[in-house]
Formats: C-alpha cells, structure tokens, sequence
C-alpha cells in the first residue's frame, strides 16, 4: 500500500493530475488535463484582448472563442448558434430554469422535475414554488425516472420540465428521449431542460436530436477548468437572461468572456470526443474492478440503476458513517466522497438515495467513487485494497 | 516607429504581457500577470480538490481560498467575511442590484444611479423599471456627480443608490464618502451599492470607512484573470441572491470555487497593494505624455474629470471618426479603444461622454486609453509619434 503525501506539487511537468494517486472523486472536479491548461496558458501568455474590443487583439480573442464554441459544440451535438458559455454548472442551471420561467410567465404555474436533481436546480425550483407556482417532483427509485408519473403531472398548466441527465451520486442515466417524446405527443408547451454536467463527455449527447429546448454544462467535470460552462438553448427557444449588462454571447450571458477557460473547455471537449472510446473503456475496466472485489462481502451494497454513467459508481459499506469512512481513507491519501460534493460540506446528505430507494439504514454509509480520464484499473485495485485493509477485515 | 505582429507569441516566458507592445486598452482588460497565472498554474497542477470536499485535496481546496481571499480583502479594505467571490464584474453588479432589490422589495421602489454607469449596472435597473420600480439618474456632468440632485431625488421611498466609484471611459472617481453622508444624514433605508471595478487596484479604497453597503470587483481589470470578481457586503446588510445551488460563499453564491482564478485573484490584489506607489507615479507618468505632447493641438479636447483615476483618459481627436482611427492604430499594433468594451462591439458609444457634456460633435471622436502596470512613458510616447504620425500632422 502506498502512503501518499498531502503536500501540494510543485512541479509543473505534473500536468494537472492530483497528487494522490487515488483520486476518486472526478464527479466533483475532475483535475484539468494538461491539454485544457496549455490552452489557457496560451491565451493567458499570448496577448488576447477582450473579445468585446475592436481592435486586433480584441479580434484574435473573438477568432479563438468561435473555435473553442465549435470544439464543445462537437461533443455536444448541437450547432454553434445554441451553445453560450456561463461561469460553470450552477449558473447554467439558474440561467435556464429562470430564464425559462419568465420567458413564459404568462402561460402557466406547473413545473416539474425529477426528486433527484443537484440543489441547483431544486432550491431556484423550490423558491419559485414558494412565490406560487407549483412544483411537481417524479420519483425515481431504482434510479429510473418514473414516466407514468410525467403523464399524470404534466397539464396544460405546465411551463416547465427539468430532468437531469445523468445523476452526480448514483449516475442514473435519465430516458430524456422518453421524457421529450410525451411532451411531443402530449403537444406541450412546456420548455424541457436538462442538467447534462455529469453528461456531457460521458454518455453520447446529440442535443439537435434529444428533443430538449435547454441544457446545462460545467467543463471541470470533463477535465476542463473551474469557473467555466454553457447552456444550450434550442435554435427558435427563446427564454429571459435573469443577468444583462453588456449583451455578450448574444444577450444571454454578459459579461466579459473568460477566454482562457473558455479555450480549455474547448480543448478538453475535443480530448473527450477524441478518445471517447479509450476512456470509455477504461472507465467501465475501473468499475468493474470495483464490482469484482466489493461484491463478495455481505457488507457491501451497490445502489446499481440499469441504465448509468460508467464513471460513477455508489454504495453503502455497513461498517462506518460515511464521514468516518471519508476521513479514514483522506489520512490514507485515497479521495472519495459521501454524494454530491456540489453543495455544502455541512448538508445532510442521503435524499439522493432516499429517492433511489436505498434502506434508511444503509443511507448514512453511502461512498461515491467517480472516475476521470487519469483513473486507472490499478489504482481501483489499491483503493479496494485500502477498502478491505481499512474497514472490511474486521 | 516599430511595426508590430499580430501573431500570437507562443513563448511561455513572456509572462502576460500582450504581444503589441502598445496595448493602451487595460479598463477593458488587463494582460495577467505572470504573478497570477503562476498561482492558477500552482493549483491546477497541484493535486487541488472541490473546496466543499471533505477529503484532504478539499480541505488544501479551503484553505488556499482562504488565503486568496485575505489578499483580496487587503487590497479592498474590509473583513473577510464580508467578501464573495463570483464570476466577474457583470454576475457581481446583477447579483447586488437584484439581490438588494429583491430583499428590500416591501420597503419602497424608487432606485437611484447616475447617469454613467455600466451597462452591467444600468440595464438590470432599466428593467425592474419596466417592471414598476421608480428609477431616477443623477447627472454627471464634467465627471462629477450632482450631490444636490441626489438630496432631491432621495425620498422615504429610496431602497437603492448605485453609484460607481470609478467611470470606465473618463475615469471620473465619484465622491462616494459624500453619497453615504447624504443617506446617513437623512437617515435613508436605502442600499448604497458601488460598481468598484474600475477602483480596485486604482484608487484607494477603504470599504469598512466608505459607508457603502455593497460593492463589485472584477480580477481582470487589476491583473488577475478573467472570469473570476467579488462582492463586497457589508457585515450585518442582507441581500437575497437570484442564483441558489449548493450554498458555497455564505449561501450568497453557489457553484464550485473557481480556485485558480480565486488564487490568481488573491496574488494580483497582493501585488497591486504592494507595488502601490510604484504602479500610481508610473500612470501619471504615462498619462503625463499624452498631456504633455498632445495638448498643443487644437483637433484634441481632452475630457479631463476634476478627479479621477490616473489609469485612464479620454480625449476626442477631431480628425476622423474614433471607429477609423482605431483600426488605422490596430494596423499598426496599436490597442486603444472608443469607450467602454465591456459591452458589445456594435452598440454606439457615447452616452458617457453626453453626461460628461461634451459637445455633440465631438462624441464620435472619441479615444480612451488606459494604462496598467506594463504601460510604460516609452509606450506612451510611441503612442503619441502614431497618434501624430497617422492622424496630426495633416
């Protein structure tokens, strides 16, 4: 067992890899390759102006941002004109769902959403809610989005239907094809979005076909940088910036575009298209590595959806509280989480696999393990190993 | 007279400085420095987590924004729990606007700003003016603000005054201690809020004795990166934030940290505090050139504010439209501007220079340059030999 060092590195030829090697939690923040860093640095060293500026730097700025547009288009599957950068997952996520509302404020109060989405699509949800409208959660146990319950909410009321695409604790990978097919038939009017950051990059993405009007995106849970994402808003869609100023990025999003970030999510974007069957397959070797060892001992429950991320993988070890379990693997180097590492380190977790249909006893024993491009089957073998040394050799 | 590239460099040792070596266009952004890309270097190669983890690469996560955030507040002047990393200037000015707006909603509906300020400040106020709210505009006529309109257009119904510290195209410096002598004064409600991106790094600013209860700042514009800026709250003042998600900042800005850019952030304001008084003779020196030389020319009006920021000035040269002169000095690699580049491209300019009072005719004629810490008096006055060369020498 190696015993890692909790020291920051210092050397840049790291690349943007952690220092411990058993870095388990890439669904929180994923290290930003070196691909995406070098293509920071280069705008940052290059002498880029703003791209809102007239001049020669100001366009060569503007140049570099349709490039980066069109590499994070590719992946996406969507068309330049429908893809707008944002400062990361969150924003995307209020941007759509406000933006969404008030576009149609006139047209109804219903709005629906799966019980397991990130806080920052429930609490600007669960506000609205509190300022009348009407907030309709469909189950999803078993990590499947319950669709006959879509048919019983969804009404002439209803403006809005917002349903992840993959889930950040389990990776319950969401029908939204399902979902955009009984809005069709079902002729509403609704807007339908989707948080697609534990997606994109992950499971095959063509939003031009999905039949969503609005999708969220973070580029640091694709190995790009912090601080960086985008919505896509269906060509024809129309939904109300909550934030003006400037009028960058169409009038949708103002502000000046963080360039630097920006062409690393590009090159980060292009990374994961490019080698989408290596990792792939290398994340599902790392899972199974997980499941082949894990799966003999009476104290391990996977919570298993039947249609997942391969980059994620949840399961209650009965043995300690999470936190306790957190800690005792951190000391070790070994990096993993509780659930969402989104929200607040204080906040009761659990509801996630509460809707998931997990037992109340096995909820507060939840461990996450998230896997990124530089996750290795190796290093799943020696994290089962600390598993096993730590908590399952009594 | 050099004659620049306008290739990009691909020298990683050249720092941040911008290839032309006459960029005069820093109130739109600045090059960052080499200080600041070396601290988000230093976290993104350097085994960082999610600073709301709760494994050890998120408590180094913590304590490095910790860090960051001293330096910040070093350079503002106020307490370290009263200020809030966001996404940059426009997210920083929406996020107080709406939040105070939203937080004082049963106190009142008349808003107060001057008649210059951004569009990031001015454009969220038009709207909740459409929506109902009363807003009033203070003139600012020669750079300097109409103290006695304020008297007359604060009133028991007031729940808001924006003023910014700093204008972006004159670099008028507006009299903000005066502003919170008036609400103080006459005991008013109402939410004093300053757009202090322009300020920051510039002139001092001492926000705990200022009197103002909110205020903006964005990295870029002092050397850090883009994409990243802060809000200043007052201790004690409440504000509802529009965006809700995971609760990160105090529950006032949710969203992964953007740790790089926080990082980088924190060592520009750290840098600009102690290179102070070196940095200020330097822009007077700077400007004093363009003063000096250009003076003597009766096609140049300066617009000169009785008090400002040395880091910009403002002149109209009456020779050709400010749109042709400023490709004829990008031909030639020379970055100025016309007036704020913070907003789009294609949106005629001038409105500041009309509150200022200049006369109609010189409006679109209109230079801005603005200085930063690589601005150099050589600069200036190669500046100066173009300006001569291209546009005053008949």
């Amino acid at each position: 067992m190696r015993r890692k060092s909790c020291l920051p590195a210092s050397d840049p030829a790291k690349g943007g890899l952690p220092l411990s090697e058993l870095y388990f939690d890439n669904a929180a923040t994923m290290p930003s390759s070196p691909t995406a860093i070098n293509a920071a640095l280069e705008i940052l060293q290059g002498g880029y102006g703003n791209p809102s500026a007239a001049h020669g730097a100001g366009l060569r700025a503007e140049a570099r941002l349709r490039e980066a547009r069109k590499q994070v288009c590719a992946l996406a599957g969507c068309r330049e004109d429908e893809l707008f950068f944002t400062s990361g997952g969150t924003e995307s996520n209020n941007l759509c769902l406000l933006g969404a509302v008030e576009a149609m404020r006139h047209k109804g109060k219903r709005l629906i959403a799966s019980d397991s989405e990130h806080p920052s699509v429930l609490e600007p949800l669960k506000r609205l809610a509190n300022k009348g409208f009407e907030l309709v959660l469909l189950p999803t146990r078993g990590g499947v989005l319950d669709l006959k319950a879509l048919e019983e909410a969804l009404n002439e009321d209803t403006v809005l239907v917002s349903i992840q695409a993959v889930n950040s604790e389990t990776g319950a990978a969401y029908d939204l094809s399902a979902v955009a097919e009984i809005l069709r038939r079902r002729q509403s009017q609704a807007l339908f979005h989707t948080d697609a950051v534990q997606a994109l990059g992950k499971i095959p993405l063509q939003l031009s076909r999905l039949g969503v009007h609005l999708a969220s995106f973070s580029a640091h849970k694709l190995g790009g940088l912090p601080g960086i994402g985008a919505v896509y808003v269906q060509k024809g869609c129309r939904i109300s910036p909550p934030y003006l100023g400037g009028g960058q990025e169409n009038g949708l999003r103002s502000g000046t575009e963080n360039l630097p970030a920006i062409a690393a999510f590009g090159a980060a974007a292009e990374e994961a298209r490019l080698q989408w069957a290596y990792r792939l397959e290398n994340a599902q070797r790392v899972r199974q590595v997980f499941l082949d060892r894990l799966s003999g001992f009476e104290q391990v429950h996977f919570h298993l959806p039947p249609h997942a991320s391969v980059y994620i993988l949840n399961l209650s070890l009965q043995v300690l509280p999470s936190e306790v379990m957190l800690n005792a693997l951190s000391a070790k180097g070994a990096f993993v989480s509780a659930g969402s590492a989104c929200s607040s380190r204080k906040k009761s977790a659990g509801s996630v696999l509460r809707a998931f249909g997990a037992p109340a006893s096995q909820l507060d024993h939840a461990l996450r393990f998230s896997f990124g491009y530089q996750t290795t089957p190796q290093m799943a073998h020696e994290l089962c190993d600390l598993l096993v040394e730590l908590f399952l050799s009594r």
